[in-house]
């Protein structure tokens, strides 16, 4: 298919904005990781002071946002993602003030050791490189990522959904002067500044500028960026989370954990998507969990087991267990004891953040070591799966990648190391 | 272009033929991730001796390869590196005694905490998963990336070089005797079995089979796997070391360091390629190093200023900066200060492996944190760049890229992590 002239005009202008975006960024790598912690959370602090004082203007380039959203046809959770108020702006610098409180992992020593020959070895945390983060709606996005980046010495390039543009801009504002007054490096921080969508696909195809990209977003931009990239990609697809209820589980715990699990905040990514349930602990357990669910408004669909039990059950299929709802729904499957549910987790999951509930330690050792997902918990919420809640402060995101960053993604995980060895004149023999 | 009908029916066999490989590696990487230290070294140790007892089996494969390398006008190097001997055998097995001896990396805790809410956080160490190595002429790669991959709990698929085929179905043998003997699973160590160059494709291209690919071979090979492939790529391309000496350099330690990072073996990733001189060390320094290099028979290629110290160097261009010769050729060039050979590295290097010769703490401390390579040495030969000479024990390769594993390769690099999360019913408020 041949593109029209002009079009392809247009792709090659934001070919080159973005070069000039990326050597901007690849030019500020340098001096951005020999930055003194002082000085990159000076940038933090002055931002996080320049968004409490521009909230209005914040605010002001929100409303034009949603209006623009509204002649759009946006759904009400889209909206609800993109719209800001004070308190909402509020949060943001707080945000970014805690990203600045927490300790600079760059230079950090992760290990050390003296071979025989009297080489002294030290293994030396340093910044990752340049980051693009390619988000939609949430326009907080801007600010989070960039603040973590920042704080781990990487230059960032934000490429923001086109419905947060006014938003996300108004941020990016404060950001900027926070790195000016600083000293650091303009390519520190960039935001790409057009909505065109040819932006995004120049950030995957320039591993010459950019090296990790993050992107932040729904199904289809996930599968999009992991698709096309060719640089490597920190991201979750999906969040398909398991609380597994086995025969020894306490019937009040399990029934706690499984309502936090799927209840407490259902568009996370931590949130149960499905309940399994040992055949010996159907009639012990289930109708406290389904009554518990039921009264707070959750649809159940369940296999024919557990639709045995209540009425209330609608029939599940096969696609529910491949499900991440992201909704007041859970999929019930009773299984054939520990075996069977660490198959099912292991097929249908998503290798995001499982949970047993169990008083038998072996039967809970079992899981831990063969549930092969970045988080598994044993009696305890899906829901803890967060940065935050593992003491690591802000997260990037959670991969559910294998390499590099698994789990939640914080200042630690957008770092990599180098060897330091020093000598007194060693040559191999 | 279309291609021709039979071309495209043996590509669709040999894409039939590594899904299979494919799919069993997958089904082989739980049981392997799960399986004890001891079975995995009781593999590895009954694959040692069958390859001690199959000696002369191996010889007369590799004589075949030998043949038929030589009726297809093989350079002497090629067959050097293709060619076994009993020595050459016995190393092997040698080889794979030394990864049975290293401590299994699997299960290793590599932190902890409590969290306020009582929950405990363990950051484990599991395998990383199926492992695609593509190698060339060196039968011996069979054995070392079999064992390394074994040992860390990952299935792998070999995909060796076609005119090592005999010599490494041979090799392989022994292995896959050992993995039954064991009664590890079948898919735990796989050869592609054809020489069907289609095979290296599929194998970049199932990310549903195959976690990361490890490619071992010169440049073409290496960007042709970084230019297709769809999986994460742990490689170097090249080597371009650096030695720098520093003005106040030791003058005997220069010169030793020097000539062993150059000389030693002129054939591997370690050896420097250019050497970086202050131009206030010209005169003290220079000539001592010029002089032991060209008794060994080293041709130096240089810029200006070290010409006119020596007849001997002949006119480098711009594009010996960026060369990496692997053979007895140095390329000088004089510095003004350590800024100036800070930059020359960043720009021209491959960000391996690059030493500071001074007595100067100051000087190498800026190097150290300035030079962005997996390696950075002070007083040190670049010939040192090594897993087995950093104490990690055998080595896959030598990684130049950021993210995952950087620097040498070991057991250690072919893991990841998982979080294991302990609680007491915890919920999240």
């Amino acid at each position: 298919m041949t593109n029209p002239p002009a079009a392809t005009a247009a792709r090659e202008n934001v070919a080159a904005l973005l070069a000039r975006l990326g050597a901007a960024a690849r030019a500020a790598a340098q001096p951005l990781s020999l930055a003194s912690t002082d000085d990159k959370n000076r940038a933090l602090e002055l931002a996080a002071d320049r968004i409490d004082a521009q909230t209005d203007t914040i605010l002001r380039a929100n409303a034009r946002d949603l209006a623009e959203a509204r002649s759009r046809d946006l759904t009400a959770a889209m909206l609800d993602r993109l719209s800001l108020d004070a308190d909402r702006v509020g949060a943001i610098a707080r945000g970014v003030r805690e990203v600045a409180a927490l300790p600079d992992p760059v230079g950090a020593v992760l290990a050390e050791w003296e071979r025989p020959n009297g080489l002294r070895i030290q293994r030396v945390r340093v910044p990752l490189g340049v980051i693009g983060v390619i988000y939609e709606s949430r326009p907080n996005v801007t600010a989070d990522a960039a603040a973590l980046c920042l704080k781990a010495g990487n230059p960032v390039i934000l490429r923001g959904g086109s419905e947060s543009t006014h938003s996300s801009q108004a941020i990016y504002g404060c950001l900027r002067d926070g790195v000016e007054a600083a000293d650091l490096p303009h390519g520190a921080v960039q935001i790409v500044p057009t909505r065109d969508r040819a932006a995004v696909g120049a950030m995957l195809t320039m591993p010459e500028y950019i090296d990790v990209i993050v992107p932040r977003g729904g199904r289809s931009l996930i599968e999009r960026v992991q698709r096309e990239s060719r640089v490597p990609v920190f991201a979750h697809l999906e969040g398909i989370c398991h609380v597994y209820a086995h025969a020894a589980a306490d019937p009040a715990m399990a029934r706690d954990i499984v309502v936090n699990a799927k209840m407490r905040r259902t568009g996370v990514c931590g949130a149960a998507e499905t309940l399994l349930i040992d055949r010996a602990a159907v009639r012990s357990h289930l109708p406290g969990i389904v009554a518990a669910l039921a009264d707070r408004g959750c649809e159940l669909r369940g296999d024919d087991a557990a639709r045995a039990t209540d009425s209330r059950i609608v029939a599940a299929n096969d696609e529910d267990w491949r499900t991440e709802y992201l909704d007041a729904i859970l999929a019930i499957r009773v299984v054939d004891g520990i075996g069977d549910a660490i198959d099912h987790i292991n097929t249908y999951g998503s290798h995001h953040t499982d949970s047993i509930v169990t008083a038998d330690e072996r039967a809970a050792a079992r899981f831990l070591a063969e549930v092969d997902s970045a988080i598994v918990l044993h009696n305890a919420s899906t829901q803890f799966a967060d940065g935050g809640e593992f003491g690591m402060g802000a997260e990037i995101g959670i991969s559910t990648g294998r390499l590099h960053a698994r789990g939640p993604v914080g200042v630690e995980q957008l770092t990599t190391y180098k060897y330091v060895v020093r000598g007194t004149g060693q040559v191999r023999p």
